[in-house]
């Protein structure tokens, strides 16, 4: 069935006006007629069914029918990724949104060398890969900012798992060793651009008492790799991937 | 320092004529001139410090040097994929390598939707892959043939875990117990087409012994993301990223 991110809120015989790209979409690229089902969600009102009726050539609306699935709890695993060309930024986007993180915070540091990113067409991505992977929210890309104000924002005692590509070898600690020390609940991931981070910036990380560095293995990964590799590490030892 | 990846034999003294393409690269691209140090590697002897001398205007000739690295036994770690798209096969194959794989066997099941690939191609982006990632050798990719076929290769015994979305909820084990029930050395990884698997290649391939189902979490992946994610908690849990 197809799964439409909306803005709206859902409920009982609710009618919602689709967007005209999704409106396009719907009656012309997939051809739904009068009383086709979708499933819409807008990440509060959980996941419904609606039944689609066409109004002229082009519109359509769509009226809830019935709900499919509560709305869960949101998660809390922040993705903080320092900027990185756009084609590695929209892979590990459209990853992370599969595997489940709730906010993707776009961070500036010293060896990233762009400032700015189409953030609406990061977001749209993510909307595509949430509406794709049965999610019943959308996580939220926030724009660039330097690291330091992007860990500032972070809730207290929040657990920021550094990846770090430059660890030196007698400190390394197993992965999922390092993150069996860490508490269920809030947590962030901490991605360095392709350049890696300088030594002040990786000495005044270590420094932080929240900071856990996360070992990635014996070979040098990309940054979207190491994205998706550390949040499924996340999930499975920390995260929704627990479930028994 | 540049990584090339090289058929010839590496030993102290010898010379090595690189391909066009890497000789191209080497001089023109990266304008390595006479003396300078790169890194060859071949998969069998090691990794050696090579010394560079231009040959007229486009050629050049790369004598060994020193043994920077010697070989690491090779990854018993098999992808077996089904064949998908393009786009994200080749986005599977550089992060495999990234991760460790030793060899991608390609697949075909009943809803792969191509018979066939550029195997070449896959196979020069697996060599780019290990010379940015510091591996020592590069992975084999070997052109698609039916699955039952790919599965019959496997050493005897080799455990195969199975990424089934299609995985009935009862019986859902979180990954990382899952693996504890793998013994380490060889093993294989199978990833499904975008369709997934038909129910009987699912029922043939569960009662098959050495298979174990493998569950990546609650939502949708898609068979790139699946399968980055399912080689990484492999490492994590029985390869090379369990050093501590």
């Amino acid at each position: 069935m197809i799964r439409l991110f909306v803005e709206a809120e859902l409920k009982l015989g609710v009618e919602i006006t689709p967007s005209a790209e999704q409106g396009h979409y719907l009656a012309s690229v997939m051809r739904l007629g009068n009383g086709d089902e979708i499933a819409l969600f807008n990440g509060r009102d959980g996941e419904w069914l609606a039944h689609l009726h066409l109004i002229g050539k082009k519109g359509c609306r769509l009226t809830c029918q019935t709900k499919l699935r509560d709305q869960p709890a949101a998660s809390e695993l922040v993705l903080i990724q320092a900027l990185v060309k756009r084609k590695p930024l929209e892979t590990l986007i459209e990853k992370a949104v599969e595997l489940g993180v709730g906010t993707v915070s776009l961070a500036l540091t010293r060896r990233t060398n762009a400032d700015h990113t189409n953030v609406s067409r990061l977001q749209a991505i993510a909307i595509e890969a949430s509406e794709q992977c049965e999610r019943l929210d959308c996580p939220e890309i926030v724009a660039p900012e330097p690291l330091d104000r992007v860990l500032a924002k972070l809730p207290d005692a929040t657990p920021v798992l550094f990846c770090d590509e430059q660890w030196q070898a007698p400190a390394i600690r197993a992965p999922l060793q390092s993150l069996e020390g860490i508490a269920t609940g809030p947590a962030a991931i901490l991605i360095g651009p392709e350049g890696g981070f300088t030594p002040e910036e990786r000495d005044q990380l270590l420094a932080r008492t929240q900071v856990t560095p996360l070992w990635l293995g014996p070979r040098i990964l990309r940054a979207d790799t190491a994205a998706i590799a550390a949040l499924t590490l996340y999930q499975a030892a920390r995260g929704d991937w627990r479930r028994s």
